[in-house]
C-alpha cells in the first residue's frame, strides 16, 4: 500500500502533513514530493505516467490558486488521483476549489475540501480499503474513535 | 463489481444517466436509487448502513441546492462516497457544490464537478480498479479512444 | 418550555452561547448538546427522532463548512429545526450559509445570519411565544430595552 | 390559525402561491397581500404592528433584490417572521438571500431557500403547530406522503 | 445646507467620521444620528418623513449585513439618500453592498463602494453643489489638491 | 434641468430608454449620447470635461463588463455621476457592479442596481431638486401614483 | 508572423473563431488547434515544447471550467501565452477564469475577459507589434476605424 | 527596453516592487510611476498617449478596487498593457480583478492573477522577447534556475 502526496509547493506542506499522519498512522507507505505542474512540468509529468509502475496506488495532489497539478497527474496516470485545494492569500480558496474540481469530461480529480488533509488521508484509506479488506477494520475503528471523542464533549456538555 | 447510484430526485436522472451508462459500458453493475436525506433519511440511513454488506463497493450520491445525500451516506458506509453536485434552478451550481465538498474533517466525499456525472463514474472505475486489474485495462482503452476523438478533431482543424 | 442546542463541534460553542445566555434570560430551559450529522449520525438521529416525546419544543442546529446538521435533525422531527450558519476558516461562511438555507422541498430549515447567535434564540423565543403567552411580553420588554440603548446612543450623538 | 403572506410585488405571486396552497392544504387561515417596503411603506409598516391583534400568529415576507420586506416587518411585530428571497433577473438570487438571512443582532428572520415557497408554507405550519396539536397530526401525514413519494419512484428505478 | 448621517449602530462611526470630517470641511452643516431600521424603526421613520422639513437636504445612511437603513430612510423622504455598505464581519462587505444598491423599482439609492465613507461625503456634496455654487469652486480646489499629492507622490518615483 | 445619459455601447440603450423616460415624463431635457471610456477616450473626457459648461447638472453613465465609462466621466467633472451597471452575457452584472461601485477615494459614483434605469432616473431627479423645487412636487405625485398602483394590487389580493 | 489557437474542445470554436478572423484581418498566420490539457496532454506539451522551434511567436489558449490549457502550454513554453477564459454550462464562466488568471508565481497567463475572443487577438497582435512595426499602423487604423463606429452611433442619438 | 510600472497609489508599491525587480534583473528598464485614473486623468492620459514615443515598449498598470487605471491607459496606447489587481480591504480583490480583465470588446488588458507582481514583470519580458532575443536565454536561465529551486526542495522530501 503505498500513496504518493504531491505538492506544489513546499510552502503546502504545513497543511498537507496532517494528510502524511493520518496515512502513517494507518500503516500506509507515504512519500511526501514537491513537483509543480508549471515550474517543473516534466518532472511532474514523469512521476504521474510511472506512478503505477512504481507501485503507487493512490496519488493525493495539493495546490493553491490555478491549482492544476492534480488534473495534470490525473491526465497522465489511470490511478485514482485526489486533489486538495489549498488556500491562499486571496479568494479564500474559492480559485483552488474550481481550479480542481470543475474537471471537464474524461478525467477526473476526487475532491476533498479546501484546506482539507485529514480528509484527503482518509478518502485514499478508503480507495485502497476497496482491494486491502485490513484497512476497513482499522477505518472502522477511526470511525468509532472519533465518535467516542464526540461523543465524550457531549457528554460534557449533558453533565455541566 | 457493484456500484450504487444514490439521486436525492428522480429529476436528477437526466443528468446521472450519464453515470449510469459509463459504469454499465465498462461491465460494472449500477444500481440506481431515489433516495433522500431529508424525505427518506431512515431509507436512506439503512440503505448506507448496509451497502457494504450488499456487495456494494463504491456509492455515489447525487442532490441539489443543499445537497446533504452523499455527505450523509458518507457518514454511515466505509466505503468511498463519490458526490455529483446538480445544478439546481437557482445559485448555479454553487450551493451543490460547497454543500457536498465542504465536509468537515472526518468524513470525506471524493467529489465531481458540478453536474459531472461521467467523470463520478470514471472515478468509480479509477477506484474499482484498484482490486479489479481487468478494469485498469479498460480505462486504458478508454483513454485512448478519448485521446483518439481529440487528436481527430484537431487534424480536422488542421486539415482544413 | 425546552429548546435543544445542538453543536456540530464543541468549537462552536464560542458562537452558540450566546444562543443559551439568551434563551435562559427568558426563562426557557436550554440543553446544549454536542452532535454531529457525520461523525455521530446515530446519536444526532436519535435525539431529533425523540426530542418531541422529551419535551422540546424548538430545536436550534449550529454547524460550519458543509453544514448538514441542521437539515438532518430536522428530516427526522416534526419540531421547528433553526440553523446557524457557523463561519469556518475558508469561504467566510457562504458555505455553511447555503448548506443550511438552501434546504429542498419538503423539510425546511429556519435560518439566520452567519453566526447568528442571539437572533437564533430570539427567533425560537417568537416560536415559543405563538404557545407561551407571556414570552411575547417579555420579549416586548427585551425589544423596548434594546430600543432605548440605541436611543442613548443617538442621544450622545445629539448632544456632542 | 392565520397566517399572513405578503409579497414586496404582485409579480412574486407565481412562486409565492405554493406557500399559500400549502398553508390552505393544511386548513390553515391565509391572507396574500402586496405591500413594498418602499413603495407603500406606512401601509406595511401599519400592517406589520397590527398583524397581531388582527389575529395574525405568522408573518411570511417574499421579496427579491435589496428585499428589505421581510426585515421591516419582522422589526414592527413580536410574531414569527419567516422570510421568502425571491429570485430576480440579475445576481440569481444571492441579493435577496443577503438582504433577508443577514439580519443584525436583535431582529431576526427565518429565511428558507431562494424561491422556497413551499418550506415557507410547511414552516409557518411547524411553528404553529408548537400551539396547535392537530396540525403536528397533519404534518406527520404529509411526511409520510411525501416520504411514499420518493419510494414509489424509488421502486421504479428498483423495477427497471 | 444641512446633511444628516444615519448609522445602523454606533460601531458604524469609526468608518463614517470620515464622511464627518469631509462635509465640515466643506463648511456643510452634518448632524450624526444613530437610529436602526430594524431596532428603531419608528424613530428612523419619523426622522426621514421629517427630515425635509427639518432642513435636512442630503441624507446618509450607514449600514452593515442585511443593511436596510439607507433603503427605508429612501422610502419615507424625497431627499436624495445615498448609503454606505459597512463591511461586517462575515461576507466581507457583499451582503451590506448587495442590501444597499440592489433597491427595486422606485426608490433608489446612491451607493458608493463598501466602507466608502469619504465618497459618500464627497457625493453630498456634488449633489448640494447643483444648488450651492460656492460649493463646487470648493470642490474644484479639494480636487487640485488631490491631483496634487497624487503627483508630488509620482515625482518622488520619478526622482529616486 | 438638463441631464445626459452616456452609454458605453449602442446595445445598452434597451436598458437605459427606461431613464430617457422617466426623465422626459419630469419635464428634464436629457441628452443620450453613445462614448466608450474605451474605444472613444478622449470624446468622452472632452465631454465629461465640457459637461458642466454645456449646462449639464447630471451625468448618468451606463455600461457593461469592466465598467469603467461612470468613474472616468466622473474624474473629469464635478457634476454629480450616477452609474448603472449594464447586465452582459457572462458574471451575471457583478462585474459591471463592482466596476462602478467600488470606487476609490477621492471620486464617488452615486451607483444604482444592475440595470436599475428607472432609479437612474429617479435619482438624477431628486439631486436636481435640490435646485428646482418644483420637480419635488412633481416627485411627491409620482411617489403616491406609484403607491396607489401597489395598494391597488394589494386590493385585488384582499378581494379575492 | 504566426500564432497557434489552441481550443481544449472543438466546441469552444464557436467563441474562438474571432479570434481567428481578426488575426487574419490583420495579416497574422494562425493555426487552430484541438488539443485537451487532460485528454490529449503529451500532445499538448509536445507542441508548447516545439512552437517556438516551428516559428510560433505567441500562443492563445482557450478553455473552460477547471481550464489548465493556457497554464500548461505556457509551463512548456518561452513564448508569451495569452488565455481566453470559455464560459461553460455552470458557474457563468467564473471557473474559468479563476482557473486561467490565478497562476502561480513563476509562469504567466495574459488572461483576457470571460469568452474575450476578440481581445485574444487585440492583444497577440499588440505582442507581435513590438517587433514588428507596421502591425501597429495596421492596429492603429483598426483603432480609429472602432473609434468611427461609436462616433456614428453617438451621432446617431444626437440627431434623432 | 524599456517598461512603465503605473500604479494607482503609492501604497500598491509593496506589491509591485516584485515587478521591478523582476524586470530589473534581466536588465530591462523600469519607471515606476504614481498616476490615478481617477486623481490624476490628464496625467495618466497623457503619460500613455506618449509612452509609445517616450520609448516604452510596455505599460504595467497596478489597482486596486474599481481598477480603472490599466484599461484607460490601454485605451491610449497601442503598446501592450499588462494589469495587475491589487487585493484591497474589501472583497478580497475579487473587484479589482474583474475591473480589470472584464475589457469589452476592442481594447484588451493582459491580466495577471491578484497581487501577481511577479508575473507580471515575467509577462512583460516575454512580450519584449518577442524581438529581443537575448531576453529569451535570460528567460531559460530564469526557469531553469526555478526549476531546480523546486527539485531541491523536492530532494530534500524524497530525502527525509
Amino acid at each position: 500500500m503505498k500513496v504518493a502526496i504531491i505538492m506544489g509547493s513546499d510552502s503546502d506542506y504545513e497543511v498537507v502533513k496532517k494528510t502524511e499522519e493520518i496515512l502513517k498512522d494507518f500503516g500506509v507507505e507515504v512519500q511526501v514530493r514537491v513537483m509543480s505542474a508549471h515550474r517543473t512540468p516534466d518532472r511532474a509529468m514523469e512521476f504521474a505516467k510511472n506512478a503505477e509502475t512504481n507501485g503507487y496506488e493512490v496519488i493525493i495532489g495539493a495546490a493553491g490558486k490555478a491549482a492544476h497539478l492534480p488534473g495534470v497527474l490525473a491526465a497522465l496516470t489511470l490511478l485514482p488521483v485526489i486533489g486538495i485545494p489549498i488556500k491562499s492569500s486571496t479568494m479564500d480558496g474559492l480559485d483552488s476549489l474550481l481550479s480542481i474540481v470543475q474537471m471537464p469530461k474524461g478525467i477526473p480529480v476526487a475532491t476533498v475540501a479546501i484546506n482539507g488533509a485529514e480528509n484527503a488521508g482518509l478518502l485514499a484509506i478508503q480507495i485502497l480499503s476497496t482491494k486491502y479488506v485490513d484497512l476497513r477494520e482499522k477505518l472502522k475503528a477511526f470511525r468509532e474513535k472519533q465518535e467516542k471523542e464526540v461523543i465524550e464533549k457531549d457528554e460534557m456538555f449533558l453533565n455541566r
